[in-house]
């Protein structure tokens, strides 16, 4: 019987509670006992990848107390709860499964009457198809050209997710002979945004992906004007260059104006819908649907793992756990994620969303305040880049920030240099071992400037290479990470209440009914 | 005579520690007396911007206080001891001079036995002249073409700045009939970064700019030699591809390396480069001399207005102080940068180096620990696309995060589309004047789940069109807010000793002088 309960009335929380500031970094990551950490606090993820906690501050006691945490609250209880269907989006009443885009790890999952197993893998199978078709030139243009651009339209879940995989795999893609099409992202509704993606395309040679679940969203149904308008004064019949990826039950999904259609569900929260025709459209377009497929299966196989109990078998569990323990215990209000790898660059953006939207909360899933601090701000760009940006702040700032590390022990394109006897790759992960190490022990300076406090926790994820499998279990990882702090939370991770409130009053602004300051500000800003 | 103290040792910072929760947006923001603070809370920026801060948690008491704590803190003083070129950057002995690029706000300022003023106006001439040359094809490939391209190779302030300026004034310049050439940047050691970039461009028509300042920055001269393999490769002479800006002293300012060379100083700290050379070059070849001169008159103009001691009338000094107020009295951990501008869409991280790594120190200009907060974290996403994404945790979070909203009547493309009665830039203004009012005012629901508590803080900075006067002017803002904050907390601002040992350390992972957990790390890795 699973039991949802806050957090700190958990006794396990109060045993954690006690062991507040109980490892010092700069001792425990020092001489072979450092070594020692880095050889024993690693849990293995899916398709090679490692996750390393070396760095966090644990010790024993403190693993000892986060199972214990674990087991409490039930966290393996929930996701399987989760991911056999039930309503474990409570607020909107609704089931989790995008899990069920890329596997199926219990039985089957009926809803609405239907096996949703089936019906996800069904319209993954229809993307498949069209984007083989589009690639083989069945589909074209009115002029019998083949398509050489997608463009996605879409914004939140339907943009930063799908982007970041896209940009993470174009160039693997390209080095390992499997870059279909270009792929551009429409998203903000400041109207440059659309025009910059235009004026750096050929229309003509184009497809749309128009994504929306509700077929409603205020952005995307105007950056689909937009687009037309240009199709339009192209001399273009609009209707022959879009798609549409929507629910079964939203105005798109029976509409003339598109090409095709792909269908989600309510299941599936915008944030969580990359494994999905969200993002399975646009990268079976770019990169065929074989690579999509194995995206997937490298998502399915993290998700096996999360199911493990045993919190030094699951890394996604772990990492969630050590998470809280730095946010509620330790009281370090950030984190950072830093992965040392420039096909990542947005992934931190898309993590931003993934986490902030899904725990950003103040209640409880029975809608009670909580009283204690929920998800944290997340932030980051890639290394080395951040280490001639924020770092300094990360190493001698007043706040400690958690620091997430990404790295590969290849790159991507497969291209290099050697300089000072040493490859760029080497440098990169020169780069990322030593930050880790810096942040950890500092070291001390007779000059206190020169200083380095250390005791700034971080972990890495380790692999051979960025490659699809390797982005679906790096994605899931994260996922199920943020999932298993909801529960721990106590919170709903899959609505997101929090953003209706700017679109009520901005629909009042465009109706020129307002009053007191918000006219004063419409008026400011000449609406 | 300047004095300099500790934040903590002022008694106007005590007077402001008792107004702390004073000011109750809910209330204060509600009615008429809403949009009487709308009108009376703004102040006057350069070119035509206004900063508003109505929605802050400021009143007629706390700006009192903080006048006082303007006073006592000598900011008027530290700002002209700074322009007037005292030896502000104690830690490096050196003065900090970046504004002279733009303007002379004091008297002569002499360094080396050289005019500074007229030594950097002499770059920009010389920078401009090269520009006219590339453009009028006098300067051209060895089969005589003209360039098309150029690509700045630089890491963190040799990247940020420049490139966050170039998008911001991409399409601006296109539509102004003034762009020249398309800017392209490779920064990261990752060495994807540099071959994704040459596969994107025709070297043979492309000018490569190297950055670095002291001439020995390890990514960039990877990256350097990175790019001189591909030029040999395609049979290319490099050094008829390259320019260099540096400084005079550093080993690449005399090398017959490259086409010419343009040079800065160890009186321009990297963050603050944009308007030196660094930014200087490439906006220049991008699009026009003139351009990059309007954009140095812009940061011109704002530097002027924060001279003034009367914080009501000197938005840089007051949204400083401000940000103060919500670090070290409200206890605000982090703030977020929101541009209502797709063009925008790099400044947040332009910011993000530029205040973290200016103010992210624990220790005062003596290197005496402080005892209070310094720099905060700084993210930020362009809206309407942050809406969708974190702005969940920022309306119902339980950490409460100021935010620096920036809005535009005009964009910049000049196409757009009316849908359901207004045109897509009146929706991202009505966007950002709801998401002020839902910020601060919230709204009760007897759904506690869809209640938002509001009370959270917000500025915005409004102005007619982003071009390059009011991005320099924007630019010029932050710049002075950082500064002004700095000298709040008796930081020293200008330097940067926590990025030292992480170089330090990387150096030894490759020279194989590791032992302990740094070497388990660089196993893990490979190196």
């Amino acid at each position: 019987m699973i039991s949802w309960k806050n957090l700190d009335t958990l006794a396990a929380f109060g045993k954690l509670n006690a062991l507040k500031g109980k490892v010092k970094l700069q001792e425990a990551m020092s001489g072979e006992n450092g070594a020692k950490r880095v050889a024993e606090y690693a849990v293995p993820m899916a398709c090679g990848l490692n996750y390393n906690y070396a760095a966090k501050q644990v010790d024993g006691d403190v693993l000892c107390a986060l199972a214990e945490l674990a087991k409490e609250a039930q966290l393996s209880e929930k996701y399987e709860a989760l991911y056999n269907g039930e309503v474990i989006n409570t607020g909107e009443k609704r089931l989790v499964l995008h899990q069920l885009c890329r596997g199926q790890l219990g039985g089957d999952v009926t809803a609405d009457g239907v096996n949703k197993r089936e019906f996800y893998v069904s319209q993954q199978q229809k993307a498949a198809d069209f984007a083989n078709k589009v690639h083989a030139g069945e589909i074209t243009n009115a002029q019998g050209e083949k398509f050489t651009t997608v463009v996605q339209i879409g914004i939140g879940g339907s943009d930063l997710g799908p982007r970041a995989m896209y940009l993470a795999l174009e160039n693997w893609a390209k080095q390992n002979g499997c870059f279909k099409m270009e792929a551009k992202f429409i998203s903000n509704v400041d109207p440059d945004d659309a025009a910059s993606v235009l004026k750096g395309i050929d229309v003509s040679r184009s497809l749309f992906v128009l994504v929306s679940k509700s077929g409603t969203t205020l952005e995307t149904l105007t950056n689909e004007s937009f687009v037309k308008d240009a199709l339009k004064n192209a001399g273009l019949d609009a209707s022959k260059h879009m798609v549409a990826v929507t629910s079964e039950t939203s105005p798109l999904a029976k509409s003339s104006d598109y090409l095709a259609a792909f269908f989600m569900d309510d299941y599936i929260g915008g944030r969580y819908s990359s494994s999905s025709c969200v993002g399975g459209v646009v990268l079976s377009l770019a990169f065929g649907p074989e690579v999509f497929a194995r995206f997937l299966n490298g998502a399915a196989e993290e998700d096996k793992l999360a199911k493990n109990p045993d919190i030094l078998q699951n890394p996604d569990m772990l990492d969630a756990l050590i998470g809280v323990y730095e946010h509620n215990v330790q009281g370090y209000p950030a984190t950072a994620v830093l992965p040392y790898s420039q096909a990542l660059n947005r992934f931190p953006a898309h993590l931003q969303q993934l986490d902030m939207e899904s725990n950003g909360k103040s209640v409880n899933r029975f809608g009670e305040p909580v009283n204690y601090a929920t998800g944290p701000v997340i932030f980051g760009e890639p290394g080395t880049n951040g280490q001639h940006s924020f770092y300094q702040l990360l190493h001698q700032g007043t706040d400690i920030v958690p620091l997430q590390f990404v790295g590969f022990r290849k790159n991507q394109a497969g291209m290099d240099v050697n300089i000072q006897g040493s490859t760029s790759q080497q440098k990169l992960c020169a780069n990322v071992a030593a930050q880790i190490m810096a942040f950890a022990c500092g070291k001390q300076d007779k000059n206190p400037n020169k200083s380095f406090a250390g005791g700034r926790p971080s972990s890495i994820i380790t692999g051979e290479q960025l490659t699809p499998e390797t982005l679906g279990a790096l994605l899931a990882h994260f996922e199920n990470k943020v999932m298993f702090q909801g529960f721990l939370w106590n919170l709903n991770s899959f609505d997101q209440e929090g953003v209706q409130l700017g679109k009520v009053l901005a629909k009042r602004v465009l109706a020129h009914e307002t009053d007191g300051a918000l006219k004063a500000y419409s008026d400011l800003l000449d609406i």
